[in-house]
């Protein structure tokens, strides 16, 4: 039997919203250690990675590992039935080919269920080994929003270059180019603000604008984001979702010339 | 001669926005006793009624009955055209196929006429009997209608189920199925938030939810919204206008099965 | 060398908004007085004129007086990816076939670049005559915009008629008629909020409100709006930019009968 209680359960309904764009059906893993997802976006480029961990639900039951595979649309309109300040259990029974969620709002006058139906989901689980990057940027999820969709409405490609002194965002499209440079700043008022640069290395890597975009669905979950690049490796976009866990973006770098940079990215498979 | 003067405009604002959705052409009925309007919607499903009280208009002057033909789409584009904080005052001269609404700004610095065609409109008056129901639930207008949005993205139909505990709102539909259960409440800070269940005996009825959202509409008019039910009537879903009078939709249940709740309601005929 | 820096970037933002969907392409004429454009709309019937004077850039370098083809829509592509706060530079080289714009954040942690390639574009510049009007009105700019949206709600025309006791907009279409009457009122708690007529004799001009509409897109430039009419002569909408200059629309009155006017106005000609 599975009983998953979350007091915060608006952080569930974001979690949702930064991912079903990118994968329309997956497997949720539950385990003692938490409530889990990988799963690559339809066109298999992107690979998506979360983690609630046990310790952040109020009650959290799993009385054996479990995989329910879940169509993410259908998932996200329940979801979205919840009100933001509800507490949001998911349960399972033992066997069943459905779970449901329920609601409960703060005064306990309204309680809702939503039941949905499991899906038989083929999904290979892929080892992500730790790595060592070249350069980790963190820096305050909505600037980095914000870049992305400015870059979007010139080009379709963004280069991300490292220093020591800040941090550069490039495209180029017919209409003209964009530089968009971020100074590294510790000293700001608010920590969240800061732009913080480990870099052991410089590193200028090329991605597709179109999947960094749909990352930054996930900007309501943190006010910080951290980019880790590496030119060996896929970039990793992580929002860390407070004192539970993650969700995680892998999108391999594009290969191409710089001169070749708006072509399309399909052909670029995740190593 | 007609003249119907309105200082609270924005009343009548929202009661077009509240029905314009559901009939397109209706005769609003003017007589000593009140501004009012009976129709169908246009698939002769639903039943509208409203009723604005001659005490509820600053000046009110209606020489003899009058029935005045009017398209509600014509009619709120011309409404939506007058501030919120407006006086309106609708004037028609006897025997004129046209209507006046005049729009009085606040400071008086800005008066607004607008004339629009009037049309002949085949319509029957039904006599709607006072009925004794079964139930009669009351409850906040915001939560019903988020209810009733919240199950349209998943089912077509809703079951409204009244016991002395609460009420329950069901449904089911390719994704799953839902159910709402609001709880009996009279104990809260603000009496407009109240849930109030004046029960003779259980009910448990199925109405088409496309319906239902639409009568929605009328939310901005009142904060409560009062159902009332009985397995042989239609139920009549009132929306009070503050001191003036009503918006009430009237909708027969669904006679099918529970099994076949998803089957469209077009061959419901109002009894 | 030109380098035109402005403090207040936003400004520069709302007068591409203003324009852009009014005009395609046009050339920014740049000479020690001030940054300015004229342009015709892309049907010909309205008149776009923009001065911005030097005195209202912080610095201001133009070494000799240049002509800069630019597409409006890519322009305001680039101009919105700055902040509303941003400190905004524009840049060209002598010879140069592009123009760089310059976004600096009021910290400056956030500096970027946006290149864009220059066009060749054939104007001729009208020269506009200072003229007398019958009629200058000055009123809230949202005044102007609410009354032509809602009366184009209703018909495709504005007669504007001009008294001493104040000012008339009136429309005709399928539905109905429509009469606006503004009192001229000096007497208002913020000057801003004066409706001010300054009359020689009164005037009648029918205009369409689709091009009317268009101005008001300049509507967050300006808390109020100029509207001179003379018989003879295209109104002047225009617009102050605090400081700096104006935007100013020109178009031809319709000169057909009053019977006619809703006939398309695709073949009134400036003059």
């Amino acid at each position: 039997m599975l009983e998953l209680r979350l007091v915060q359960g608006s952080l569930l309904k974001k979690v949702l919203e930064a991912i079903k764009d990118l994968v329309n059906d997956a497997n949720f893993d539950c385990s003692a250690t938490g409530f889990s997802l990988q799963a690559m976006d339809s066109s298999h480029v992107a690979l998506v990675a979360l983690l609630l961990r046990s310790e952040g639900f109020e009650h959290y039951r799993c009385d054996r590992n479990i995989s329910m595979g879940m169509n993410l649309g259908n998932m996200s309109k329940m979801l979205k039935c919840a009100g933001n300040d509800d507490i949001i259990t998911i349960k399972a029974d033992d066997g069943s080919d459905t779970v449901t969620f329920m609601f409960e709002s703060p005064t306990q006058d309204k309680i809702s269920d939503f039941e949905m139906k499991l899906m038989d989901i083929d999904s290979e689980h892929l080892g992500i080994p730790e790595a060592e990057y070249h350069a980790i940027v963190r820096m305050p999820s909505a600037e980095f929003a914000r870049i992305c969709k400015d870059l979007a409405s010139i080009g379709d490609t963004v280069v991300i270059s490292v220093t020591k002194e800040g941090v550069k965002f490039s495209t180029r499209g017919d209409i003209g180019t964009a530089n968009i440079v971020l100074r590294q700043n510790t000293t700001v008022d608010k920590p969240e603000e800061a732009t913080i640069i480990e870099m052991n290395e410089p590193v200028s890597l090329t991605f597709a604008l179109r999947y960094m975009n749909s990352f930054t669905k996930a900007t309501p979950l943190s006010n910080t984001v951290t980019i880790s690049l590496s030119s060996e490796l896929p970039v990793v976009v992580e929002y860390k979702i407070a004192e539970m866990g993650y969700v995680r973006f892998y999108l391999a770098p594009k290969i191409e010339e710089d001169e070749d940079e708006t072509k399309p990215q399909d052909d670029v498979i995740m190593k």
